[in-house]
């Protein structure tokens, strides 16, 4: 039979402070944590010049900066969480003309999508990939990767990665490439993915079958506009316009196992209707300008910029023009929540499916 | 306890007889079926001018035929398993010009590789499929489908089922269109699945994902001779030479849960060595001329032949120009087996890969 | 453009007679196959004084039969198929006591039901199983298996084989146990599965996930029985009454990637509604007494019949008794058919959901 | 091509200043966070005066607290966290006799693991389920749950939840039961999963297939302990001593999609060896007494005891006694770690594969 308790604390209170020191916390005195990703937006113009003044400030390999990259990180999450939404951080970064960020790699999954400039290229596993604006290129979890300009420009690309989740999930390892020079010597011939897996329903015979990771590591923007293009008079979805889901080649789905990437267009004068779904969306956008409302806050953007749209916000996009399309490339964490039933979707029902705006983001 | 036998018949072989009759058959008197699937070779001038013969001869519709179609029944199979291998069936089919063969649908999946003419198109539950030659065409299981020709020149293509599998299974059920003239209303643009899946990698985020049949339902020449000229001086397989595989973008896996369909190029003088594996395949050749080894028989090939390799016989495959390539075009049940843990493979090891040839087929 | 067909045969009736002979055959002269499974009933006294006859006749190993076996073949099928229904063949074995039946391995994937005697055990990849009145054993696809009985009495039991499927697919194949006794040496502890992964949701951290062939060997009567009378009392299935799959505790599912096991309880005067669905099965009785009614027809059954309900065919189930209840062992293919999209179900609408009998089986 | 910067800052610390201000922050002097899980142990005498304190002290429901829980903070991570280990939390609840906790649900997903007094039951989604010392009872996410008590004596209890996952993957949500007393109306018999699932290998026929959630919802300790029991002479693991998976009967696999529950039996003097795998575990001693050993400090525990490994910590195990068992629960998160390719595992290789101890945990 449970004894009585043994006399202790004499009050409530003392009884809590003494339980919480030892890491004992008791329950009803836990605030339900308020803190969590907020909408937020970060201008181009405003990102550019401080990337570039980076440039000028920071040099790159050796005794400078490993990257030099400018995180993007959510003023309503805790500084050390280092995310954009809860599972993903978005960044900006510069490679100089003829210079090289060394090689390394880490259980976080990667992606450029590439802002201006030309002439870099990244090096997956041995394997040059081109980049030219509007690409999307990966870099896998634990896969070598380094990159290097072969021009007089600079490049810059917006980076995205699942590192908050690895952290989340105590999983977040890495290691430098194990050479004085941290330069990966090529053993693929340039943008082999591309052409080997690249157009997509006919794939060679002996490849790997239902691969996690996408064996092709580049889109190339012309082929996404194409689609687009060719697409664009469908009706497309209520809720994202014409929206187009980069697929892996092995398995038909995302093309990373943590992150899904899209792309999106807001036709002439389109203006999706509002829902919201669990799992956080970091938008970058790749053509033309318009609005998003965020949980009844409208965000103005143009071409260049980077939002986020938090987990169960609702939200809705406008094109603001009549005359031009506006296009949006995304990535998500869908591919987690869904395999552990956590994705839900709810659309806004009120107003004709549409938000009233509150206040507007400066 | 179990008790002696009552007294029965006399001697061994009059139980035999008897039980026998009672379909309680010895297991000791079954002879191991010699019956299966041989390799054999339907010539194309041969094929083409029988085929052209029935299409004098037997009307289509109404009263005519179902559809004007010539079977390629394996000798090796009794004729009631109406089978090329033992779970496929190839069939040769004509269609004139304006002519129109009625819509049914049945649980057999189908496919069409288009070989001469022109203006023919297929309808799939609503949407008409161009058909061009060399195009690959899907009706997968209970789609309706019918032909129709919008132009004055017969097409001939070559069918591929895998009705002789869902006899097997008991699971062959079928039904007409069920309106008179039995001629589906056409309800979705011309080759809506090729715009809206056809190129690969990009895919609409609101398609049904992990589709047991390719929601894309053609796979157009074009396409098919661009990538094998652009992957044409890769290693490819020892086997098979440059071998893609068609496949259904929902899965990145075959295009129908019963049927996987390749295309591979022998490149100029290429002589493949041989393996073997469980499952049978038919082939269709489409371009160029060479010729097979199946289990020691020279098989000479020229475009336009059919011929068949049955599961386990070893083959090898060879281009007999060393100036153009010879591109082959096949069908295999590998879909069916592998997850059965059926499908098995084994190089021949001897005589550096290639087997003696003992005979020539004529 | 096509030219006009070279003149042939004058006739039609001419042309499909050469067509034919060419391995080229007409569709429109194919008749719609009218062979396929029927339902039929293999009576338990019958059955047993054959395969006593048998024992007296027929010696076992070395110059006598590889197994002392009767085949229950259907009498719908052409008897090459070798087959009970489409894609399973049941059989009837008996070992005499002290007796040893050979070890050899095939494709084909088997089980063994218990249906009289005592004390022969299965040797299964080296481990012994134990056989009771009752019992389900398995030998999955591939594995070595001969049986040996270590007491005085002979022992009887259906055997269920997938081994028409496996003909129908050109996959099957054997070999002999490659030592002059084509004995297995005893590896492991006798019932060593069972021990191991027997009960069920609690399983070894180290076993392999996810195997397509269940690694628990047997599943004893007792446990069966127990549960059928624990779970007596719950509704069950309209169609079925009380019924249990057999599972493979790796993954939840069948047993055999081919072939499910069930055994279902018809409970005091219960009398279950009619339906259909694709896939053929095989029952044995394995207590009490009732009869089926099978496209109409009456099948009276008791304690150690067999019988086999064709794919498609309408049927349900009756308890003669208002005291005892009858159980039902059954196998089915179910696995193969619905990862292809083939397997339906349909239940009997009209008359209460029972059919009308026309005609009694004798 | 991409222009100078404009005049910025003028030195590097002015940069990186501004820049973060503005959340765009210098990868560069993001500092490698140290903060991470720690292993830790919460001593049963103690933490049982504590919730016997709470007992006291804090009234259930009402205006009193909604559960009776002590959170067991994992010192090493923040304290808005909440968190024992990244991933999991495990805390100990009290529920007086009599008592009543009022229902709720919430997408996290939650379990028990009883470890004093009795009577107590916890009803999940209208079916009450017995709770006894060493039973298992799960919560699955979005289920309705509360429990009450039917005797005079309180209950205690761990709880396990993958809340800080849900919180992490900004997936956590959560609502009262609707009704003014928040208690559930029965709506199945009392433990009506273990009736129809609990037995394993038999199975009922209609069950839903591959459940991400075990559909059973309680594993009582006797059938635990009776297994251990059975396979106490077994090899085991060389890591983790004889150890078993509670498994979903509908799948074979983790009994929550993102939790595995394990039971494992340290025999009689039993020492193991020492490996590391990215996932944290959490465990708590269900008999015996022994000391485990994490990253080379010695955590010495007895019955009652809960205490963390955190992902790739170094560990290993040993029983005190020569005499008898221990018995350890515990629970990890490879689940959400394996389908990323997350899951790594490694062997301690040096010194026969023991760490050297070089501090004890008091």
């Amino acid at each position: 039979m449970i004894a009585p308790a043994p006399s202790g604390p004499a009050t409530l209170a003392d009884f809590e402070q003494a339980a919480t020191q030892e890491h004992l916390v008791p329950l009803w005195t836990v605030r339900r944590r308020l803190a969590g990703a907020e909408p937020y937006l970060w201008r181009w113009p405003h990102v550019r010049q401080r990337i570039l003044q980076a440039a000028d400030l920071v040099p790159l390999g050796g005794q400078g900066a490993e990257r030099r990259v400018l995180l993007m990180l959510n003023p309503g999450l805790p500084a050390d969480r280092t995310a954009t939404t809860e599972t993903l951080l978005a960044s900006v970064q510069l490679i100089h003309g003829r210079e090289m960020a060394p090689s390394h790699r880490h259980t976080a999954a990667a992606l450029r999508f590439v802002m201006e400039g030309q002439g870099a290229c990244t090096v997956v596993n041995g394997q040059p990939v081109s980049m030219d604006v509007g690409d999307l290129v990966l870099t896998p979890g634990w896969c070598w990767h380094g990159h290097f300009s072969e021009h007089e420009e600079p490049m810059i690309w917006m980076d995205g990665l699942d590192a908050p989740l690895l952290r989340s999930l105590a999983a977040m390892m890495g290691e430098e490439f194990p050479t004085p020079d941290r330069k990966q010597p090529l053993t693929a011939a340039r943008d082999d993915s591309l052409e080997l897996y690249g157009a997509g329903v006919l794939q060679p015979i002996d490849r790997p079958a239902g691969q996690l990771n996408s064996p092709l590591l580049s889109y190339p923007w012309q082929q996404t506009e194409d689609r687009l293009n060719r697409l664009a008079e469908r009706d497309g979805s209520p809720f994202d316009g014409l929206a187009l889901q980069y697929t892996n080649p092995t398995t038909g789905g995302p093309v990373l196992p943590t992150i899904d990437c899209w792309i999106q267009m807001l036709r002439r004068g389109e203006h999706t209707q509002a829902h919201r779904h669990t799992g956080g969306v970091i938008y970058n956008v790749a053509r033309g300008a318009g609005w998003s409302v965020i949980n009844g806050q409208r965000f103005d953007w143009s071409a260049g910029d980077v939002f986020c749209v938090p987990g169960r916000a609702w939200h809705e996009h406008a094109n603001a023009s009549a005359f031009e399309p506006a296009i949006l490339f995304s990535i998500n964490d869908s591919p987690v929540l869904r395999p552990l039933g956590l994705y839900r979707e709810e659309p806004y029902q009120d107003n004709g499916g549409r938000q009233a705006v509150t206040s507007t983001f400066v």
